[in-house]
């Protein structure tokens, strides 16, 4: 579903040094981040480093993912954005589940559904509506992935109820076995949204048909997206490290740093992105990223997520805690209302925001 | 709300000799179904040989209706096809509930209604979709129902949160009390419902203002729909001795059997003649047979067994369990969502099948 | 948001000599109601007649409020209907939560949200479809507020929730952190709808820009809305005196009080004045009534009186039953799906009145 959206971000095309100077610079966080691992730094410390050092590698591996993207064609190019499109949370995810943190991944893909259609969308809808009256946006596309998010919800509704309707007093395997068939529908509805947005109505979501001509060689931008990947890799570990042990030592509330912080790292290249295109009036493109992120960890993320944590041993089924598909499903609510007639206004970013604000104050508090 | 669906199916007009041998052959398996309950088969053998031979007659009895309304022009016919539309369900439940499977016929409802716009509807606009790359249908009547089946929503979910926020500890008769004023509140929905479509609006509902002449004589359609009503009546019995042999020493969930097993064998012609009317591109009358039929039950048969049911005194209340109440709610938003443009396709028909995908893995674990 | 409304209210541009001596008949009730009170009345009586003398209060209040804001221009004019908009539900409240009816204003809370969306705006379109075959109104308008109010939910929501999944055993001083935090929000929320429907978007709230000539002097307006004000605050302690007995005496179900009398004495002026605009057709202003003024319930007086109970001593929270919270949750579904499309006739009214109906019969029965 991510098609080719980096491509407008700012200077993507004729990218000038100042950028390029910028992520240098940003990129230079990387080294430090390792240092004050290695100097047994503060965790609250480690962990501002850690997750800061993360964002510029994320873009990076955003921007040559799309390079990449470029040389293989519409369809097979449209394949790879969309499932390296949320690697970086994937990548901070499996290092969480490796150390047995599994409430805390539960708790970021919540944060990351929530935090794309509230956060990011608000904020683009917010900024762009400051610029632009009324700005306007494909109505199918947008209501197709907002319908995406009601069937995963469904999807991500049912083990808990199940534990809540039959007074916990359930197996964990019932539970496992019906995440993992949960998971297998999901995958499916997956790959049914990749070629409805790829193959059979690729017009819907990409209107105009541009192609674009790669502006990195095959070989060059494999290169970088290995190389950011394997350095995400190893932040990741060191991030989670200090996560861990800021849940021990300071008691921090590890559901709210999923909800709210992790998900956050994970996904703010796609906030920058998403903001800058409703800045520049390119809504389609905007609102695009924002709803087919959220998509994507809700349909492919989770479910990749539920296999890969029974490969590693620390099994995470779907059920997630009542509050998180409360917040969920109202999230869900109230972006359908706002995406369903294809206009934004400032007022419907606010709107947006202060339910993410209200869902935030809601996960502080549940310690 | 069903007003003449039928005459359009296949054959209607111009019935053709080979599917009235087809009807024939399947009608046949009535005297088997019979036969295997004299010689006491398996109860799995007898359930399936009893299920598949209601399927023809369920369609016989569709076809007399509609050819009886005929004679009866278009209001009077009107209702007749909206109060018969589902009578096969209403014959089962009957049965059912003399039996006093009280809970099976809960489920049964419930997968009725989700039935028809999860199922039937998906698999129509699946169908449709993979010969017609954009189907329409008539926005206001699709949205006046699915509006209906919030309304209905509302009135089946307040028993259960009667019980679930009193902590159980609630006079039964009050919750029967309750049942039947909102009971009473759905049957006048159902009225101005008919009213609306019937009269009042009609051209929504059918646009072109279509009247038919009958293919049967008055006296046949009615010999035919009686003798229909009979068998189906008989065979009902021989189902839900099968059905409750089964829970019994088979250990069967009666609450998956309901929701999935029996609301397909009661809906099969509904099944079959709107994924027919969608291949044709027929999409209005698709999505009509579906959604009417699921606010049918919801606010005819529903509250109209809670009647039979004090009669024949086997008391069923509208207290639904929770999880069937979120799967309603989720299916009614999943629909809602799908419906609110007037337009479908392939992926719209395949998400609502994978919703439905994920209730009946629901179901199937809750034993 | 409530701009201007009144102005169409048949006679208030040119208000007859008629409907000014049926107001001051009507205002005849108010000695009695203090009369009955110094008697010692039985309490039911003294209830009916204080609730009676508040009606043609409001309306008084609505007008004055009308004739000042006239004089004030339409931006702080606006700010000063929609602030005192809902001015005798918030004085009724306050005398309640004065004598310690914590869960009484609640549940008017509740009521009046549900009942503006649901009863008004049911009747509205009931009575104006009796006479018209298909009203229509501005969408955009209508999604916004309906928009709003599932954020309300959002933030109403939360604080039971709290309470629910930590099993109750939470300081009671976290909730009402928590409370203030969300109502804080919801201010915000607030303050950006008046932005934007006053100010940046007026056009789409007021379409024909039109501006009226003051028919009253300011001297005059504020001198009848201050009497009128004091009238209304000294009626409501005693008709909280009244209620407060019977609750206590005639083991009356405060929550059913709380939700379907007080609110429909508080809101009875615009239930007058949206019936009649939709009589006339002039829908718009009919559903503009209705909507804004559950906007300002949930998203100003909820939170204004949360802040006013802390002063006052007697805390009010924002946690709700859950009852509330569904019931409120699936009136902002119904709503949603009836004003979605910009259109309403007869039977969506009579869909809005079904489901007030059933929330009542809910009310009433949760003893």
């Amino acid at each position: 579903m991510r098609v080719n959206y980096l491509k407008v971000i700012p200077g993507s095309m004729n990218r000038p040094r100042r950028e390029w100077l910028t992520l240098l610079l940003l990129l230079g966080l990387v080294p430090v981040a390792v240092l004050l691992w290695f100097l047994h730094a503060p965790l609250l410390v480690l962990f501002a480093a850690t997750g800061l050092a993360i964002l510029p590698l994320a873009y990076v591996m955003g921007i040559s993912t799309e390079e990449l993207g470029k040389h293989m064609g519409p369809g097979l190019g449209g394949l790879l954005n969309a499932s390296f499109g949320n690697a970086t949370e994937i990548i901070i995810a499996i290092a969480a589940l490796r150390a047995g943190l599994i409430r805390l991944v539960q708790a970021s893909i919540t944060g990351s559904i929530i935090g794309n259609i509230l956060l990011i969308l608000g904020l683009s809808m917010l900024t762009g509506g400051l610029r632009h009256k009324r700005q306007s946006f494909e109505r199918k596309a947008a209501t197709t992935r907002s319908t995406l998010l009601v069937l995963a919800t469904a999807g991500l509704v049912m083990p808990s109820l199940l534990l809540l309707s039959s007074g916990q007093n359930i197996p964990s395997e019932t539970i496992t076995t019906m995440s993992l068939w949960i998971a297998v529908l999901l995958i499916i509805a997956y790959g049914g949204a990749l070629l409805f947005s790829l193959h059979t109505h690729r017009h819907i979501f990409n209107p105009r048909g541009e192609e674009e001509e790669p502006e990195w060689s095959r070989r060059y931008a494999i290169m970088v997206l290995a190389g950011a990947t394997v350095l995400v890799a190893v932040l990741s570990e060191i991030l989670i490290e200090a996560v861990e042990g800021s849940i021990e030592t300071l008691g921090l509330n590890e559901l709210f740093l999923g909800v709210i912080v992790i998900a956050i790292i994970g996904n703010a290249a796609e906030h920058s992105s998403a903001v800058m295109l409703a800045w520049r009036n390119r809504m389609n493109l905007s609102v695009g990223i924002a709803t087919s992120s959220s998509t994507q960890i809700a349909l492919f993320a989770a479910p990749f997520l539920v296999f890969a944590s029974i490969l590693i041993g620390n099994t995470m089924t779907l059920a997630f805690e009542l509050f998180e598909l409360i917040a969920i499903g109202l999230s869900v609510a109230v972006v359908s209302a706002v995406a369903n007639d294809g206009e934004s206004n400032w007022f419907e970013g606010l709107m947006l925001l202060i339910v993410y604000g209200i869902v935030a104050v809601a996960f502080f508090f549940l310690s």
